[in-house]
């Protein structure tokens, strides 16, 4: 018995170093594939499990967020219908060691959705896109987590109802909860996690979980609520979420106000966020996108081609906006404004926010060639350093030759530099992300205010917080999810190796492409599907 | 190398059931304590280091929160002055194995501070009151654990910044973040969650981590912040936090506005609500309340006695709240108020609210006597099922023929049933409690609210969450204090054994009260204390 606890002695820390850390075995060879499979197959319909090679590489590896590897995918696809189906799902997995990956959207950055171990199971969210009820009376909503936010909102327009985190076009609850995203909107109502109430979760074991009911507030037990929130699916997976919902904006305006300078137009911000103007956003564009903006001809204005803010104002009464304006009209003033553009329609207001929305794709139309690559940060400081940081950022771009772009959350504190480069200056815009970063962690600031971590800022966030909170989310991760299955190697690094990986292409199969029929049914045969 | 595994076969699960757990062994025989207060004077002045019986019993049982035995406290007080005597301290208790209570104002409820292991070490954070700096550029404050929060808004009005969580006078940071509290603030700021930055945290083995620097929102990981605020000190112990601030009201209004029943009240309370009309407060007193207030004396003004409405305003300008205010009266028009009355001047603001903040000492003066005792409940349900909840609630006192009060923070769905009960009657008043609870979760709503789970209200959790959930909390509590030493025995059940307690009341003695200076030489010398 002594022999066998020196064995096995008992774990007393709080955290779980790498190198303590036992090494998760995957198993995602033909036979276990075809054994899931068969299993599943009992309880879920056979036509929504998925095996087709191209949507494998999909789901895994996007245009604005490439795997490192064409190989770095699942093995299949599910697309339950069910919190019981996902965590019948779950228990095949968990049972045979097979990797498990979320997906609703897949607008998400950072690597979050690469599967580096080379095989596994998908679980799309796609059949699960119910609005299940909306409760008018009590402001809230209950959905599953394939609805996409901006058809939900659509929906909620109807009943003069509004749910606020607007992240990229395309994104889906559950991805939303996973990534804890924000948005333009978050000045105002805060992010992503402030709007949740409530999840149902299936842990990796299949073990069905209800974080909370519906209650606006509640100091109930641990927040497993806000634990999920933001664990980019490494702890859970949201089956169902309760959503807290506010009343729609009324009397729109939006202002566009062309600045000298970014120290500017960043002081008149401060001004605004420490007088606590009711603003419903504020977002700052540098000179390089709004000549961006001008050139992409997304807008038909053309806009001054300087430091600007644009700010979406609403309240009860327009008497009461057109007092806000006022207010934020004699702060741009005393900061030198250039200009100072206010809507006077619902359309107008419309068209000028146009400019804000297409930002990211005006800049992304600059790429001198087509090869060129997109890479960007994603850093938020306290609002005072903002000013300094894209300074010092603007500065690095100048000096390095590469196209970048500066454009701000700039209420939060949170600003993306958006670099344009030739795959062969990788290194160089890199680099520039890289001293965003560090300057971001210097300035009491955090490396991502809401794209995450996924595979590309596990370091960058090792810098910001000291291993031994990486090593407490490691045990808490190593609690929930001991085989370590659910979205492996994501956040932070994990030791695994996966036995008899599923490689969907062979080296030289690679190089010819994915869609390459013969390859899609020599896997096929190999793996007896039909 | 087998049967070693056999005995202790790896934990696969997603979940701790409490079968399944471990005991904990716990020593706070007079020999371990003996030997930890020696190796703690190695690094903390000896004067910090209390041993008093008459102060280790008030750190674990209040008057508003009495533990559930004289003898279940801590055996000795440290005063750290330093997030590394924090932590030298947890490492000693960690490796003897001694319990942990964190400690700051002592104002919580629900038996969150009794040390049902009947002996351990309280870690009172008096000494740790420093405002370490305001920010006020970046509109946040970094402070430590023992700062009381009126104190701190004193020290921010100054600089015009405001701190709005306002749990019971005499909180202190380390226990609102603990607790996860709110208050009558809540409604238009949100409760203290939404409030804290980042975090200093002591683990249990007294590992230092930092949860966020100051950023205003992040994506950084998991949201180690949130998972400590409201564990109530069974995760870790704050030494330091980063608390967000807002600009101080401006242009502040009170109106007390009486309806004829509760459904009218809330009707109008709900439409508040789903209008979004920017309201800085909602609070709905019943008629026994008002009763209470008028009878108490502690307001010059009397007031109708039936079901009202505080509501607090404020704003940019003075024209902008009297637009709001105008709104919410034609509402309350439209529900039938018999009164809406409207401060004029600050002082008046201050006077009418002045029933609200005294509502909790009006009622407890209606005791009829000395001996009576006092529970009460905070329900939390989605807003359109308060007034039913209420209602329900009322029925429930009038035919217990006990005094009960109901007090609600409205506009959150919040409210607390406080009944007013002689000793003999305690089974009829648990029962309205217990009804309260039941009704609440019925109602997709929490059992509480803002006041925690602590001792009192573990079966009522697990009710309302189902045992998944808490042996999902259970997996997290064991992954990071595994000797389960922090706060030991709240939020949900634990298997443990104190091995030698240190009982520092015999049972003869105890029915003599715990002043007895006779008892404390005794145990003084007995530990060779001098």
């Amino acid at each position: 018995m002594a022999e066998s606890l020196l064995r096995n002695p008992p774990d007393r820390s709080s955290t779980q170093s790498l190198e303590k850390s036992a090494t998760a075995k995957y198993s995602v060879s033909p036979d276990t594939l075809r054994k899931a499979i068969g299993q599943l197959k009992k309880d879920i319909a056979a036509d929504r499990i998925i095996r087709d090679v191209g949507e494998c590489t999909n789901k895994s590896s996007t245009a604005w967020s490439p795997a490192p590897e064409e190989t770095d995918c699942p093995s299949f696809i599910v697309y339950p219908i069910s919190t019981l189906e996902v965590s019948k799902i779950a228990k095949v997995c968990h049972e045979l060691g097979i990797p498990m990956l979320p997906y609703s959207g897949g607008t998400s950055l950072e690597g979050s959705l690469a599967m580096t171990t080379k095989g596994g199971c998908c679980i799309d969210f796609k059949l699960m896109d119910r609005v299940i009820g909306v409760n008018k009376k009590d402001m809230d909503v209950v959905v599953q987590p394939g609805v996409d936010y901006m058809e939900l909102n659509q929906t909620l327009a109807e009943q003069n109802l509004f749910f606020p985190p607007d992240p990229g076009p395309g994104a889906k609850i559950g991805g939303m909860i996973a990534q804890g995203c924000s948005g333009t909107n978050a000045y105002r109502y805060g992010p992503m996690k402030e709007w949740v109430l409530g999840l149902t979760v299936v842990l990796a074991d299949g073990t069905i979980i209800k974080t909370r009911h519906r209650p606006r507030k509640s100091s109930a037990g641990y927040d497993l609520t806000q634990l999920i929130v933001g664990s980019e699916g490494t702890l859970g997976i949201v089956t169902e979420a309760s959503l807290k919902l506010t009343s729609k904006p009324q009397n729109v305006r939006v202002a566009v106000v062309a600045f000298p300078s970014i120290p500017n137009a960043v002081d008149s911000a401060i001004k605004v966020v420490q007088e606590d103007l009711p603003v419903a956003a504020l977002e700052l564009l540098d000179d390089f996108t709004m000549k961006a903006v001008n050139e992409a001809g997304y807008c038909e204005k053309q806009y001054a081609e300087t430091a600007t803010l644009f700010l979406k104002f609403s309240g009860y009464s327009d008497r009461m906006v057109q007092e806000i304006i006022g207010k934020v009209m004699d702060i741009a003033k005393a900061n030198n404004c250039s200009s100072f553009e206010i809507s006077k329609t619902e359309r107008e207001a419309s068209d000028l926010w146009q400019a804000r929305k297409t930002a990211l794709w005006s800049v992304l139309a600059l790429r001198r060639k087509p090869e060129d690559k997109f890479l960007s940060s994603d850093a938020a400081v306290p609002i005072s350093r903002l000013g300094d940081l894209i300074e010092a950022t603007q500065a690095d771009i100048k000096e390095s030759g590469v196209l970048g772009s500066c454009i701000g959350h700039v209420g939060d504190g949170n600003f993306h530099a958006g670099i344009l480069y030739d795959p062969q200056d990788e290194k160089i815009a890199r680099t520039i992300i890289q001293n965003v970063q560090r300057r971001a962690v210097k300035m009491k600031g955090t490396v991502s205010g809401e794209h995450g971590i996924g595979l590309e800022n596990r370091d960058a966030l090792t810098e910001e917080l000291g291993q031994q909170s990486i090593d407490t989310m490691r045990k808490v991760k190593a609690a929930l999810d001991p085989k370590n299955l659910l979205n492996p190697d994501k956040i932070f690094h994990q030791k695994w190796v996966a036995k008899d990986s599923w490689i969907p292409f062979s080296s030289s199969a690679s190089s010819k492409g994915y869609q390459d029929q013969d390859i899609v049914q020599d896997i096929k045969s190999t793996l007896g599907w039909s």
